[in-house]
């Protein structure tokens, strides 16, 4: 008969933990200095205040919007902190990789901090496609390989195709998506098919992922255009219309979508908040060749609808026909959008570029961005599943996946209060 | 007897995004430029910053300050992020026909964005009005006949009466609240007075709208001084200081009337949830007066004296004297409030200046603004009203009213699996 | 027999509600004055921002934090707003009163109104410990002497010891615990030791409790760097830094020893919400003497690790021992980690400090701050310990802690439609 208790995290996750954060300590205290020859004032109020927006977005925003899991939001908002927590930290590092061996020093400054952030942020995404039937001691070793993943793939686009880093973060969403597919076709359980018992939504937790779905969607236009050039105030005004538009054009569309595939005529929560942001994530991979408002707005509507019609139609024949089972629905809010970005993108370029011998040189380049991303994903996604699978970590049984129960302590009445001493 | 569903949306809803969402494009492929000729960095970052704050407010202060309705939380945040995204684009439109008229492009820039979402924000209060009675193709069509309504005033003002346009956005209070309450006036249902079967309210969902509430109040100040002329940033930060203030005051004062009202002296939390934001109403309005902190203070007491009292007494005898059912008591919160700062304008300016002669001039120039924008607000929520009656909106039954299954699919166990294939 | 209903504050909140906000008007009518000099834009766009996100810490952090009790989040959140509002408004004019004295008139600039907010949270910090057990008259009366402490102390150690204004105002974490701990001791009920029927936790309201410490873990930089001296932006970095830094280690951290001090390896979601937040706090007291990443990260560390350890075990003992019982563990959020940063800023300060006469000056210094600080608190805690013990204010019975409906009005279905009526 199988346990009833969920396997036990104490000897696997606090030592875990204990290590990789005395480890960073040292690290940092050995090879780390703080940069303080900031310009001026308003230039760190600037690089602050767009910090803020992105820490929101990945610590508020990516952590309310799993909630949506009527008995998981405690382990969707607090291992979501956790992982940025280390993600950022490790990130951190590995982006200060270059300067270390230049100078033997990593600077550390708001912009490298922003940077890490949001390679942090492509682990979270693929947390979406495990969430709930993995322990905290798997996401954190997702996100150590997930992040080392993603800047091995930007050095190698930046060393092999000359790619600008800006460029290559924006790859995030299909990088983290594809990563995050892979990991949970590699970890399939079966019985997934028939759902899992604890697998459930509600109407109340609902406006907990609709807060976080909402953050998200108000600071998008600071996620693209925070790395765009400073020197350039009107391209990041750009990035910034375009976002805005995009996601507009999006939240309309999306509504639109969900009630037309609705037999009743009724929306969807979840599909709702997972398509409104289709439009953010689209314009962030193809910014650079948008230069008309329409064009985003477009853009936006066509990420809406593939977005919306993946969430429908595409998430259940993942389950069915791959074994795929993608929890919050990471390759039709993430994946599809930034695929259409990527191919928006080539379309613009190739119309905006009137010679065809630099169109077609743009078009191979453009295509073996995307083919490097892939490639690395894949590979990185399937190491890590494998790696994953191993039972030493304890992942939780069948039956405690999508369960807070699993990882925290239940809360009894007055539980603050000291129990041994209650019947004194 | 009665259908035992709402009537479907699907033939209605569907096409009538589709259509306004590619309309709305095709619209901006023609007439719209990307205004990208920014002076620096700093200011485009202030502008941002601005923008943001009303974004925040907009989109998650109004959609979470209806959730206090138990089974209409959906509903509130989803219909309130819809119409939002549909209005700020309708509106872009609307304030750019002066530019299209002399140019024949309209200029996008940050500023025209976050004029738009203002008037976009009027709607948003007349939807509070009539909350949780009307299905959302109704408050889409409100959405669009009340921005060009509230556009339509503001030429009449800047045309008629040579109104500054700030004063004339800060209307959007007492243009909005009359609006809504004509409205809901012409849509009144027959059993209103007995209240609805769905239209509770709970200790849960109350922590929401507090949320709510409490972005409202914190980033009212924004609201408030970010059309303000930047030339002179001691009159923007005196807007600030005097909504800050009002605010402050505002809370402290809600929170005594509540308790005096109140026979067991207990508070009442939707009242102080109102009542709180009475201050930043008023103050908005006779902002341009305000030249002292007790005024400020002074105003926010006696808009908080009065939105609570109004609260309490004149929403039941609205209802039943007036046969108006007010959801979200928007005359208490916007229409008083609002009434009372174009007041303590009136008083303040007159008070200010030594001449007669000119004083006498500010009045009727200031009394025409009112009645000019009481006029336009009637008249607008009278047609507004009689178009939104017709039935082949299929508004929801008086008991689908108040109720999210109305118009969003049941999330049932484990609804993401497929559930065809569950028992193969 | 003891009454069934809490006792009526009819006679007691609204009045001194009233009584102080028209108190305030008046003084503030003669006395203040808007200081308009701002030099540019810019520099007031950056003032606003900071005091933005101070407003969003105070108003929403502060008052989310603590409704993860369960049946308490109204008067959580909207205590903390009422108390925050006359707090601030109070610590206005104590910290203008040498501006008084100098030339009759109170200049009203954001820096003031900053400093205020972050006197008022010291009565928000002491709150917790008595939160669930004492009514409003109560906590506003807290405020009011607390600031007034907290005010007297930062003159006292300025004219005293010529301590800095920032470095006196981030003691207020040891201020508001030691002055809360002592009122709840002062305040003990008989029978607290076996729990209070209605202090329970919940899963639903712990997202909220979530959603406040998630707020103030984003927005802690900015608490922390926005006293630093605007003339040295490296060092406002440096604090911003250090901050970010500390608490990333303090979320892992917490994670950790949460594990590992709980027998069956879970994690505690409300002790991971308070210790999340000890390195903040800790860096916020060591702050101008870390000037090494590394250096944060091991104040983060430890002060985690205190924290965490604080809580699962001092709390208890306080209660048992010592008859102290202490709501929401200011002790090991704010207090300990507080004097760990003190700490720690003695043992920089001497290791940076060659010259060993100039090391032991520092320390009798730095010690003296702390003991005028601790004795300051302790005295006005007990004081107001004494006069908050009066039957005069009623405070609720044993059986009518920790519940909403000691203070606000049950919402029944339906209950904004007039109850009289509803029979016709």
């Amino acid at each position: 008969m199988a346990p009833r208790y969920a396997p036990s995290l104490r000897s696997r996750l606090g030592p875990l933990l204990l290590f990789l954060q005395t480890g960073f300590i040292l690290i940092y205290a050995f090879y780390f200095e703080i940069q303080e020859n900031v310009v001026d004032e308003a230039s760190f109020r600037d690089a602050y205040a767009e910090f803020q927006d992105v820490n929101v977005m990945v610590v508020l925003g990516f952590g309310f919007l799993c909630t949506f899991l009527v008995r998981h939001g405690f382990s969707s908002s607090g291992f979501n902190l956790l992982v940025a927590a280390i993600a950022t930290q490790w990130a951190l590092m590995l982006t200060g990789l270059e300067s270390w061996y230049d100078r033997g020093k990593i600077p550390l400054d708001l912009r490298s901090v922003l940077v890490a952030e949001m390679c942090a942020a492509s682990a979270l995404i693929s947390m979406g496609a495990v969430m709930g039937k993995a322990n905290p001691v798997q996401l954190v070793l997702l996100a150590l390989l997930e992040v080392s993943g993603f800047v091995l793939n930007e050095q190698l686009l930046q060393g092999l195709l000359k790619v600008r880093p800006l460029k290559g973060i924006m790859l995030l969403h299909i990088f983290g998506a594809f990563f995050g597919l892979t990991l949970t076709w590699i970890l399939y359980r079966k019985g997934s098919e028939r759902g899992f018992e604890k697998e459930k939504f509600d109407q109340k937790p609902g406006l907990f992922s609709m807060l976080g779905s909402v953050f998200l969607w108000m600071f998008w236009p600071t996620f693209n255009s925070v790395l765009v050039d400073d020197r350039f105030p009107g391209r990041k005004l750009g990035a910034v219309y375009s976002t805005y538009l995009a996601l507009a054009v999006s939240a309309v569309t999306a509504a639109s979508v969900s009630v037309l595939s609705s037999p009743r005529g009724k929306l969807n929560l979840i599909q709702m908040q997972s398509c409104i942001l289709a439009g953010g994530v689209a314009v962030g991979v193809s910014m650079s060749a948008v230069h008309q408002p329409w064009e985003a707005m477009a853009i936006g509507f066509a990420a809406a609808v593939l977005s919306a019609t993946g969430f429908k139609y595409l998430k259940s024949h993942m389950l069915l026909a791959f074994h795929c089972h993608d929890t919050a629905a990471i390759l039709s809010t993430h994946g599809l959008p930034g695929l259409l970005g990527w191919f928006a993108h080539l379309i613009l370029q190739i119309k905006d570029s009137g010679d065809p011998t630099v169109a077609i040189r743009f078009a191979v380049f453009h295509i073996c961005t995307l083919l490097v991303t892939i490639t690395v994903s894949l590979t990185m996604g399937t190491l890590t599943g494998f790696l994953l699978r191993l039972n030493v970590w304890r992942p939780p049984q069948n039956r405690k996946c999508f369960d807070d129960q699993a990882f925290w302590e239940e809360v009894p009445t007055g539980s603050n209060t000291p129990k041994p001493y209650r019947l004194l």
